[in-house]
């Protein structure tokens, strides 16, 4: 997708704070850290625009985002606990249409 | 497990105001509501304490509930957008040690 921010980032186009990279999906930093630790978990392709259109297609793809969260969160020290989160739409607070999930770390406030 | 909340709300032992169920997920209205709507959506089993210890096998479980999620998304009218959260350990806040999501509906604050 030409105007996505996240495609660009994943083409190198727009520079980022990497933590994670493999085949199927990116991770970096949040540029506007809303907790201690703020992470952005990506699949690479653009395949989604949020959660809203997961279909049972996707379930590898999710599950496997859920798998390198938790691997990121024992390397980053989140010991104490980790958040995940997916915003789909403008109520949630969603900016970017590409599927993304927020992999929150430190002591978190309260999650709406 | 013998004393776990959420595996007695699955039983019917706790009372719930349920919303959704097949054999795989269960889903009810959080008692302590964190938002205009706030449902949790949990795997019938008590396989995971959390997201923390996710692995392949429950790929096909974790994109099953986002289906889940979406479906009830539509049906609550969440048309203007949701937030879906899961907490893992005490730094996010997590107090029921049965994987569970969080399905968040209407205006939305800051996701920590």
């Amino acid at each position: 997708m030409d105007n996505c921010i996240f495609c660009k980032i994943v083409k190198g186009e727009i520079p980022c704070k990497k933590v994670y990279e493999d085949e199927q999906v990116m991770a970096f930093y949040d540029v506007a850290p809303a907790a201690p630790v703020h992470v952005l978990v990506i699949p690479k392709e653009h395949i989604l625009e949020s959660a809203r259109a997961v279909t049972a297609e996707h379930a590898a793809l999710i599950g496997h985002i859920y798998q390198v969260i938790a691997k990121l969160a024992d390397e980053l020290g989140l010991e104490g606990g980790y958040r995940v989160v997916t915003n789909a739409g403008p109520d949630a607070g969603q900016t970017v249409l590409h599927l993304h999930f927020h992999l929150l770390g430190g002591k978190l406030g309260p999650m709406a």
